[in-house]
């Protein structure tokens, strides 16, 4: 096992990061940029290190500079959390030319699934459904009609150059596609000079389903089940949990059998998540694998009792997972609720500034992983995040009690921070009944 | 179910209850003596009552300041924590003279459980195994070797009327048994002028193991496993654990069936905890019951997934348990050490005063349940405990590496407190490898 790691990352996953570490014995050392000088992320390591000026290209995305500092520090493996480096091939390369063991997945599989188009074609390779659709443009109306027959409708006519949801139609049936052809190309033609159109099967409110998946350098590859993240502001995430609704035993059993397939098309090893799109009547549709460990992934570790971050560091160190599949047993209920420093009421703008109050929620089956404390500075540079409520329960109603338990204890002064949004939520009446999709926020939420 | 509950409590566990009750949508009241007016329980409530000075007798054991409180109120049910008037069987009757529910077992029962004597009888009837020994003095040498062949070597002959460890001595085999009678009798007859003796089985090392019951007015008895509580200071227990290293399934089995049969004996409803010794042959013995809820209670919830705060609600509001046996399931591991405001390095004397800094532990499988808060008033009124931390872990070893980790983030000043003596324990090899008994504390840990 290693002695000292280096994380490469801020806030409250620099935290958790460090939090596993602590308990399997090893040394943190924590990076900061000169504003995170007095960041809680760096009080918490047990040495920091320097690594540029506050824009990000300059400190937590300068590969030399975090090299260095590993160099310096004696550090063994570098843990890059989520965003920042922790997608980025070249560095999970140069981290292996130093002899530093980078903990997450070979380089050579964050490439491969950090190309989309390349990604979708692995995958339709290995077997893993895809969104049904033309892989160039339609010709003719007689192919846009054996496709639209072939797929399924409600198709979409997309332009090939859209953008802003422009050159976009949906088509219900086979009699409205002709004119949806000519509209969607001529609206194409006269926004972006130019009128091809290609045709994608419609998800009309789709949630979004993400399966966790866990492997080694021997051959062991777990999934943990999924995590519904379906409820987005802008693509962003807000709202996790673990299970969904949408999910049965069977689904469950294909869609993990599809992310083990994914990940073993490209030798994958550590943490690691498929994201899929799941449409109304049960069928699912790759979307992106996520090679990194994920925001939500505490949802997924209060129902199954495992603690991820601990295995991609044994991973790194090259031990096998301290599970097996037989070991993954689905217990109960987690949702997950993103506090960032945001103004609901100013369509959701960063609202950076100093925290003068800062009282985390406590007591039974409430998780808080926060990178705040009284004092914190919240920096204009960085993602807004400031905290993630975990609650538990043994059914989802009860992870919601406790959840507007939790949101009336949590105290912050000084910034605007989504609590409200996620309140309103809590006693939103199709939220509680699970009737959730990723268009959901948009259509219930004002400014969302 | 109840709109609005009383909480005859302070602290930690007055908090726990109200949490319980705001995630039910219940309105909570804090009752509060004169030193307690900006105590943190009081914060917490949806509203305060005061009951009358500092001294508990004249405020948190005055029972018509509590029942007026409740009554000012409309509060339709009080729940009384652990301590104070918990187990007080006339409190118990006299809310129900007033129409308020005690969210408790029934009068009877905790009556009949608080006189020792009659309870041991009880169990002895009810097929509960209890200490064996001779019910009054041995007159003779031969009674004397009888009696001790009964119940096996070694045993202790003590003197009817000893106390402070005199008039006692240890017999491992018959031919000691004379001369320790002899020596028994006539230490005691020169201590207290009275050398009656009495003999009982010597349990050499034995282990504090406790069951917690559930049960509603439905005849459903349910049992949550057991919960180990070796660790104690002058019988007060500093940390405690759920499963016990001891336990087999087949000894929890039949702990557990001697639990139901112990509750049924005396018509018992809401929680309640049997609590054993258990020696180093298997064997285990009534020594009481709890007719409340525990400090402890929280390591069970952490390994079963059941509130046993709502449990106890649901009961009181004449609702069935909302879980069977079957529904009862182990996992993992959980600890808990007890955060006493103590001066370790002085005998372990209470040490209030004002809490200048207080930061609680947070992050993964990490629960704590406290009554503190910084600019908290640490009163030397009422018992020290400020804070419990309970982690949970896959395996015992990791919910101790979780404690360390925990304890390492728990910053307080301003008073002396017992964290120390469990980063102590944490790391002795004994503690860890799960060698504990009753007197593990005095023989290890100076002071203790």
């Amino acid at each position: 096992m290693f002695n000292k790691i280096l994380v490469a990352n801020r806030g409250e996953i620099a935290i958790r990061v460090m939090r596993a570490a602590r308990e399997l014995g090893i040394k943190t050392v924590a990076v900061y940029s000169d504003a995170d000088k007095e960041a809680t992320h760096v009080k918490y390591a047990d040495e920091a290190f320097p690594i540029g000026p506050a824009p990000s290209n300059l400190s937590y995305l300068h590969i030399p500079n975090i090299i260095n500092a590993a160099v310096q520090t004696g550090a063994e493996a570098i843990h890059p959390g989520y965003g920042f480096l922790s997608e980025n091939h070249h560095f999970a390369a140069v981290c292996q030319t130093w002899g530093i063991k980078f903990i997450g997945p070979p380089a050579d599989a964050i490439e491969k699934m950090g190309i989309k188009a390349q990604a979708r074609q692995m995958m339709m390779e290995a077997g893993v459904p895809v969104v049904p659709g033309t892989a160039g443009t339609v010709e003719n109306i007689d192919e846009a009609k054996r496709i639209a027959e072939e797929i399924g409708y409600p198709v979409m006519v997309k332009a090939s150059f859209g953008g802003g949801g422009r050159g976009i139609r949906v088509v219900e049936s086979p009699n409205e596609l002709e004119e949806a052809l000519e509209r969607a190309s001529r609206e194409a033609k006269s926004a972006f000079g130019q009128g091809d159109v290609y045709i994608e099967k419609y998800l009309r409110q789709p949630r979004h389903i993400e399966i966790q998946v866990l492997a080694d350098n021997y051959g062991h590859v777990v999934t943990l089940g999924e995590r519904e993240s379906s409820l987005q502001r802008r693509r962003q995430k807000v709202l996790e949990e673990a299970p969904s609704v949408a999910m049965t035993p069977e689904l469950r059993a294909k869609m993990s059998e599809a992310a083990v397939r994914a990940a073993q098309a490209v030798n994958y090893t550590s943490a690691g998540t498929l994201e899929f799109l799941l449409d109304e009547n049960g069928h699912f549709y790759f979307m992106e694998m996520n090679t990194r460990v994920q925001v939500e992934h505490a949802c997924t570790e209060m129902i199954t009792g495992i603690d991820i971050v601990k295995e991609q560091i044994r991973v790194a160190a090259g031990l096998p997972l301290s599970i097996t599949q037989d070991d993954v047993e689905l217990r109960g209920w987690a949702i997950e609720c993103r506090i960032n420093a945001e103004d609901p009421a100013n369509q959701f703008r960063p609202s950076p500034g100093k925290v003068t109050v800062w009282q985390e929620p406590g007591g039974p089956w409430v998780r808080v992983d926060s990178g705040a404390e009284p004092g914190y500075q919240v920096q204009p540079f960085y993602d807004s995040l400031l905290a993630k409520i975990v609650t538990w329960g043994r059914t989802r109603d009860e992870a919601i009690e406790r959840m507007r338990r939790a949101l009336s204890e949590f105290h912050i002064e000084g910034v605007k921070t989504t609590l409200d949004l996620h309140k309103q939520l809590m006693n939103d009446e199709e939220f509680c009944a699970g009737r959730i999709h990723t268009n959901f926020l948009a259509e219930r939420i004002k400014g969302a």
